[in-house]
């Protein structure tokens, strides 16, 4: 196990993921912070734009500055990149070139294919060769990948939330790859620190709404990350809606089982199937919590650590099998997972600063 | 049209529901508010109890009574029912046979068969001689009914939300009745105004979670009203979630065409057949709001009023139609909902206090 | 009593205290909106901007026009300015020379002094010598004065919680006119619908915080209706605060007691002299609620009103009175307050509209 | 320095301040959680009550027991006590004849007059032998008595808001004692987790309301170590407000100067005195935070840490002094004080499971 800190840096430090991607850096015990960048910020201190941060002795020292890949991989030996997508692979071109690990926190190398991104994202894809070797950035799945990995593209908010409580339901051939529905909940957070009227206190307080229907982005990673492991094309239903909670994401999905499912018991309505295949996925896993009994997944179980909450039950009435996630979409479904294939990468405890 | 004022009486006037009721019905033009009651605040008055009716002439005279159905039946004329399911029973059968006329706010007489009371509400049914004649109180599906009723059942908060936009669907036979899945979310207030530690504001804060997963007792209702409609029996798919919210309901509905459908035009996703049908149900319908274009349904453009917003769009890659509805769950879900039916049952325009 | 209706228009109406005023002029009995404008959203009906209204025939045919005096003045009698102040001025001087009666919402016609103005808006007074003529348009205080205006300047919502309370005890002479202290807390709505990083949801919620300490642009005002009342000088300690809600203002008042007051009873320590004092100013006052017994204000039971709730209590230990008010930000506190005006100079009854 | 663990319990962990007192007691990296008790919960694993423990290893094993100080005084060296007042005595009496180290989280030690606690508490104390060896828990002050202590009264959420921006400037004269104000707003959580009707989501979100006026039991405990600090009896005025947050108090101190104090600059209004009297008072103290420039404090910087963050301007039209603080009530005010508090008692370093 490699134990001397690595020194880190995070371009595009100035958004709700990149500051608390800085967060989670500044107590790392294995990381030195040494450059944050922002062209709005630059010259100030990470104290000075982040108040909740002044009592760290490094927020204080850390100034902003102008992103520079070339300096940056000086400072670096990994880097975060917390910037809009198409962006991002400006920056990853270089610095990859420089030598550095890569760690991307926008859609830019989440998909394998550049025509899907560019139907997705509505342009070209910026560096469509470093696709086939960028590396899906979810630890419970491609834990083997990540710890080579040079290019890490860090999963979606509302990814995360789909593909954990999915996948191993997929690949052990227990639901339809057709058909599926997720129904996900986001706080206002997911929208980014952008000055727009819809995301005002005022438009969000008091509000509940549905948005992006019925195509939203993020799709694009989901439905190739799905049809990988059911090993056919899945075309997924998404509908997410936006509520006023500054952060977490409650995703609830519809399956329909391929074949009939024992049930444990009545009250419970768990499924001996189920159990035993997320027990054997996740029963190991310090991150995702599968719930027992009759608890269902509540945001606020989860908001400020680095856990996804699972729970389903079989419908005996209607034959569906309901599960329901819940994360921190600012921790698990950004700073936090990239934090974690980070400590995958350089051979750190994969819970260390996740704790 | 009737155009003197009726006397009204509410019985359980102190939860979110009764409260609403009150409201409406203290500024409703062809009302006299003659009797509250409710055994905990007997002898105190509305301005006492709810200071934010206290600059309303009536509500600093009027004070709670203990319930007593032969005494509210020389007081009033018609009778709401604010109560829980269960008690409410037990005053209908007395002011009926007194000759008022009763709309029950609870869930009492929504169901034609008191078997499936029992199963959802699993106790006997208190009064299973009046479900022959109780009429179910949606006037956009039963005005005739209620014109003439003397018992109405007014639905439920979550059944308004899913039957309004799916009824004319199902009657069209533009839908099938199977595999049909609601996804809804509300406001505390749909908890009603228990001191449980639950629904506590740091409990629901910051907070979002899915309850009574599969099987509300609301589905025992909307069920009914489905199958009534499709000809056949209907089994649904219903998620409701409690979001930090005071009010509103946001419902979010995923269906199957009967057949291909044409496509309005590609940005908007819009159907000719599906904007027909609601066009034919909903056009002159002064509490059903057809959002246009691009629109979505928001909480916070309903809360506060009797209307229900829909919006629906086809999605081509799946071929499901999507359809979102938002309410106030205590007006259009609620209060709103059965001074709409007292509005009928009396002769008064049916937007009278409640434009 | 004038009975015809007025024809009105809102110069400004897409902020929130336009909105609120565009939603009770809709719903004014004896209104007849005939303009509304707004650069930004010229060409639009008011149906499609603010959806909540859709339901309203007029807001379905009226559309947002460019800002106009000379065609403005031809389509109302009586034209409200709800622009930001400077811009306000600009559009009164020819309104007025066209013959209209005018309220305006902002600052710029509620000090006499264009210096004061000058000191605390930081440039020079649009239009100095229409100072003269504007009524402060607080109808509880200024009546008279505005029943005959031809300019009013709309109070601002902090003064109004604050003036209310404390001009009855300062003409009294019952409390000091130095060292008074206004503590008060206002929902996000207080700063208007604009886009700016400091009022976004995630920097809201979960928030307090003081602002514009100590010297609030809003003390001119406040300090200039004091010092009449007083016949002197008044000088105020003003501290605003930022809350997570909507809407609503809590202002907690400090006063020093002229002289020893009588204390009605213990519990209460409701004074005689006080409450003799606010029962003559507010008795008969529609929108001023004086709270009796132990009952403190709570926004909550305002919001949605033209209400302003009055408690106080004589504290033994300090000596000290302490008043506490809570109104409406955009109805007391600017819409509401607005029309409360316009009814007194149109010699419509003061509640019409707003009940 | 001491670093071999330490055994602890908590006594009455189920409220929110004894929750969160758990949850920084599982982190803390020279402790040993031995003990949690709870009637209501006892059997039950810390994973079953407070789901979001429930990735942490000790939480899955320790299950709540029925206090017993006996058996109690065998698990742990050091007990913390958070429980309702009157209570906490009862414990605290067997607990310290069995040697242990008592944390007493209530109101029951932090006077030193049991007279005093009787006038505010309305019950006789119930341990009153106890208050002369007991130790007010501001570590920022007693940090010397502390260390040897065996009861440490750890102070009041609003009392840590008002004393540590107070104490500095009395005791160096800098402010008269006489005419202090205290404007405090907090978070919901406050009032602990009550099931009851004034604390319920729909009764608390969109409210702001004062309570407890003129004298909240808080002022006891403020009063003596105001009174202590001043060499005086001070007398505070104290006027507390609900707002709808989970966690934070902002509290707005008005003090007069005792002389006139030199102004640093006008833009930010600090003064030299206050400046050189706050960074002698804090400059090294780990949790006080004095905010520099024109910033002022947030709730929202300092929830979820063990700091108090103060800002101060001075007024130069009013000559007083405005003293603006926030904190978590839960942590500073509650839980991480205590823990403070135990890491001097120990001898561990003061940020111990706190950073």
């Amino acid at each position: 196990m490699n134990s001397h800190p690595v020194n880190v840096a995070v371009i595009g430090a100035s958004g709700y993921s990149g500051e608390e991607l800085v967060r989670l850096l500044l107590h790392h015990p294995q990381v030195e912070l040494t450059a944050v960048t922002s062209r709005q910020y630059a010259g100030q201190t990470l104290a000075q734009i982040f108040p909740k941060f002044a009592s760290h002795p490094r927020a204080k020292a850390l100034r902003f500055s102008e992103p520079n890949a070339e300096l940056l991989a000086r400072q670096a030996e990994v880097v975060f990149l917390a910037l809009p997508h198409g962006v991002a692979a400006e920056f990853a071109v270089p610095l990859l070139q420089h030598g550095c690990r890569v760690i991307d926190l926008s859609a830019d190398f989440r998909l394998r294919n550049a025509e899907v991104y560019r139907e997705f994202y509505t342009h070209a894809h910026p560096a469509p060769d470093l696709l086939a070797q960028a590396v899906y950035g979810l630890p419970e799945v491609h834990r083997a990948q990540i710890q080579g990995a040079r290019l890490v593209a860090s999963p979606g908010c509302y990814p995360t939330s789909i593909l954990l409580p999915t996948l191993p339901l997929l690949r052990a051939g227990l639901i339809r790859s057709h058909g599926i529905i997720a129904d996900s909940l986001s706080g206002v957070s997911g929208a980014g620190r952008k000055a727009e009227a819809d995301y005002l206190f005022c438009e969000c307080n008091e509000s509940v709404r549905p948005y992006a229907v019925p195509k939203h982005r993020h799709l694009s990673e989901i439905e190739e990350q799905l049809s990988l492991a059911a090993g056919a094309k899945v075309v997924l239903q998404f509908t997410p809606h936006l509520i006023p909670v500054n952060r977490g994401i409650l995703t609830t999905l519809y399956f329909t089982p391929t074949r009939r499912l024992s049930c444990l018991d009545d009250e419970t309505a768990r499924s001996l199937e189920i159990v035993a295949c997320y027990r054997e996925a996740y029963a190991t896993e310090p991150f995702v919590r599968l719930l027992e009994g009759r608890a269902l997944p509540d945001t606020k179980n989860v908001v400020g650590t680095n856990v996804l909450e699972i729970a389903w039950c079989l419908d005996p009435r209607t034959g569906r099998l309901i599960v329901m996630s819940a994360e921190d979409n600012l921790i698990k479904g950004a700073g936090g997972q990239a934090v974690q294939s980070m400590n995958i990468m350089c051979g750190f405890p994969e819970t260390a600063g996740l704790a």
